[in-house]
């Protein structure tokens, strides 16, 4: 009885042992928990979310616009407040202010890159292996999806190599050829030949090609709803996709939609996914200095992010990053005599069309009523005669050759400051710094000072 | 026997419970400092370093000029990298976009403020307790240091109360009253009776009150390396100081040098000391659209910054702070047709004088040529007959009424942004959202975005 008793007592005091073991050991491990925001488990999924010209100020603007004017906080922040922050550097080999085709290079595959060239080494002419090849080989899915054309830089950087950008018939070849099973975005005019008013010259039918290969062909946002199957081609559009502010107009799907469809598709393959989702047109609106179009944009973007999240909280075994390529046009929130910044909300809030919208109608040498009318009838602001006329004469370019390429918009741009509180160094790109974050396992990396190539280091982690 | 040999082995077997207990502990909690990057002891000292005007693009231009001129890496990269970093919101109670005086407050006081107020409810008229104010009462040492007048906003909003930043001899006044042990910058005129070339109305001579309170008042380079003493009063400058270009021409000390004295006399006290550094002159710099005097005036706050680090290296019970108050005008490092940006940067390094020297030179209404020969003699860069008229007739003001204050200096800014690959929004503050960043003990709560006000809830934390 006697040792029976005492061969109970011993297993007592070791479990009493383990329990506390267990006890410290959870208490820390919850507490490193809280403190990282993330989940220490393998990585299965990676999702990488690109704002295209979005740097710290298209963020802080859309982000007073969203929580001032929308009352609602952003899902970026939600990202910021549970992950890890890191400031970020990104430029190239040759130079020091970045376009899109050699940033997204840089983030694709860890090598600095030259300008325009789509992921190849310095010569122009040697593909560098990218992410999202690395990840594919490994078996697992991958998509991509932009609300710019498909062939375009950022999403060609993770799937194509070619010594320019510009080329764009090779990239959606290339595309499909790698077998990239969700392709969503527009350009669809680079997978048609010219018999079908595409732009290759090949000949070549890419949209039949790919069903034949396996691919389910969609045009639109109803049939994105109702698409099927573990290879989607989603072209909405021949070129870039409608703006936000401009999408109701059309048949298109929102980036938050197309980003839906994307992560439910791929996250059928039971080895993961590596999806990159670039809100692709943030930068085309900082470039026509168009506030408005820009941070609804950025909205959009951030739409699309909330799914990431939400597909993260659901399988915490994902890596999300957002971040940039590069700043656009020097955006900048400030305060005038004419209006202060709570009013310009408001006035962005009206805009009712796109810049590129108003100056398609407005047409290339309006005159100053035209002008006068035109924003009044799209922005809802009533400018001066002088105000119109200084914009028909187009003064601004004039005094700065930068600007040759906005015809009247830059000086329109200028004009309505004191009206929208927005303004902009000029119609290009800069070198601003800019942000990326993350949540999940592997984001504890993003940390400090990065630059743009070490997200590929970050993600290559992840993926081996 | 039996019996003692059976309570011998209950406590070996606790033992073991508790060291496996440690253990995990242990492992757990090295971990966490591993990833925290911070010591976990108790804060001692708390030095917040604030960039005036300094946004991620100021920090990138300088950082691209330091690296890629200087061929050395920032300080402030250092602090990023070893300890934490987050993005930083700064609106005030009134307005989107602030100015130092709100900015600083708002740090200073976790309130958000009310326009040009210095440390104020929102009633413009009723003190709030600042975190100097909070550190003083605990019997802990505090400076105040800056490049711009010792009584401008951000110094002021740390240890004075008024309705408007503009009445800085109330400023003088209070800074002496509440017994602040260092002040060092510029703004001795308000020190001074008017019959002593001072702006004092009241007739008193804070210099003397100062001496006769115990403080070592000093006014030279010189005179600083010589200081001793626990008080010290050193105004190097009737206004403001020196721009970092132009301080070859004085006798005033750097920011480094002023940090390095600061920190030392400080740090006698054995509770410790709270210590506010500013680099004043980045923000005026940046108000004049004068590309090298404001990445000159960046590498001279980031020299303090390396002062900052190299202390809390020695005394790892120091949370150091670098932020910003707000983004001045909008500054954005570009390419253009006539400059690459590398060429650029080169520009920036042969730049010998602020344009706020040069201006001074040229006075308020200068020929073309006069400005074409200024240009040429302290920026090294020969501008065209055409660019010259250009300024001469300050075309750019002329278009924006924003530009009311600058005279010709905006116009000059637009024309020499091929050469220097720096454009600006304006001559006005932004709403661009800024970094915080910092290391030590309570470092770690710096993540994510956050509000500037939350900084001083950081550090009131600290303090406690």
């Amino acid at each position: 009885m006697k040792r029976r008793r005492r061969t109970l007592r011993m297993p007592v005091i070791l479990t009493v042992a383990l329990v506390l073991a267990l006890l410290y050991s959870d208490r820390s491990a919850l507490g490193a928990l809280q403190t990282s925001g993330a989940s220490s488990g393998k990585v299965k999924n990676i999702i990488l979310l690109v704002g295209d010209g979005m740097g710290p100020s298209q963020f802080g603007a859309a982000w007073f616009y969203s929580n001032r004017i929308l009352g609602r906080d952003l899902k970026m922040v939600e990202v910021m407040n549970a992950g890890h922050t890191a400031y970020l550097l990104n430029d190239m080999a040759d130079a020091i202010v970045t376009e899109s085709a050699a940033a997204a290079g840089q983030i694709a595959t860890g090598r600095r890159m030259a300008t325009a060239t789509v992921s190849m080494a310095a010569d122009r002419n040697t593909p560098v292996q990218t992410i999202m090849e690395i990840a594919k080989h490994k078996g697992v899915a991958t998509g991509l999806v932009t609300t710019a054309g498909i062939t375009d830089a950022t999403p060609a950087a993770f799937a194509a190599h070619v010594p320019h950008r510009s080329d764009e018939s090779s990239v959606a070849e290339q595309e499909l050829r790698i077998g990239v099973d969700v392709l969503m975005g527009g350009g669809k005019q680079f997978f048609l030949p010219e018999i079908s008013a595409g732009r290759r010259k090949d000949g070549r039918n890419l949209l039949d090609e790919a069903e034949a290969a396996g691919y389910v062909v969609i045009g639109d946002a109803e049939e994105l709803k109702a698409a099927m199957g573990v290879k989607i081609l989603g072209l909405f559009s021949m070129g870039d996709m409608a703006y936000e502010i401009d999408r109701g107009r059309t048949m298109e799907p929102s980036l938050a939609d197309m980003t839906t469809k994307t992560l439910t598709t791929l996250s059928r393959n039971p080895k993961g996914f590596f999806a990159m989702i670039e809100g692709g047109r943030i930068d085309h609106a900082a470039h026509w200095n168009d506030a408005a179009g820009t941070i609804r944009d950025v909205l959009a973007f951030d739409d699309a992010i909330g799914v990431a999240v939400d597909f993260a909280r659901k399988n915490p075994n994902t890596l999300v990053i957002v971040t940039a390529d590069h700043e656009t046009a020097g955006m900048a929130l400030f305060d005038t005599s004419k209006a202060n910044a709570g009013v310009a909300l408001t006035a962005i809030h009206k805009a009712k069309a796109s810049f590129e919208v108003i100056s398609g109608e407005l047409g290339r040498t309006p005159t100053a009523q035209k002008i006068q009318e035109g924003v009044k009838e799209h922005l809802g602001i009533q400018i001066t005669d002088d105000e119109a006329m200084r914009v028909a004469s187009d003064a601004i370019r004039k005094l700065d050759p930068a600007s040759h390429n906005s015809e009247y918009l830059h000086t329109l741009a200028v004009v309505l400051r004191p009206y929208l509180g927005v303004g902009w160094v000029g119609p290009i790109h800069t070198a601003s710094p800019l942000y990326a974050f993350g949540m999940g396992p592997g984001s504890e990396r993003i940390k400090g000072l990065l630059h743009n190539t070490q997200l590929f280091e970050i993600m290559k982690a992840a993926v081996e």
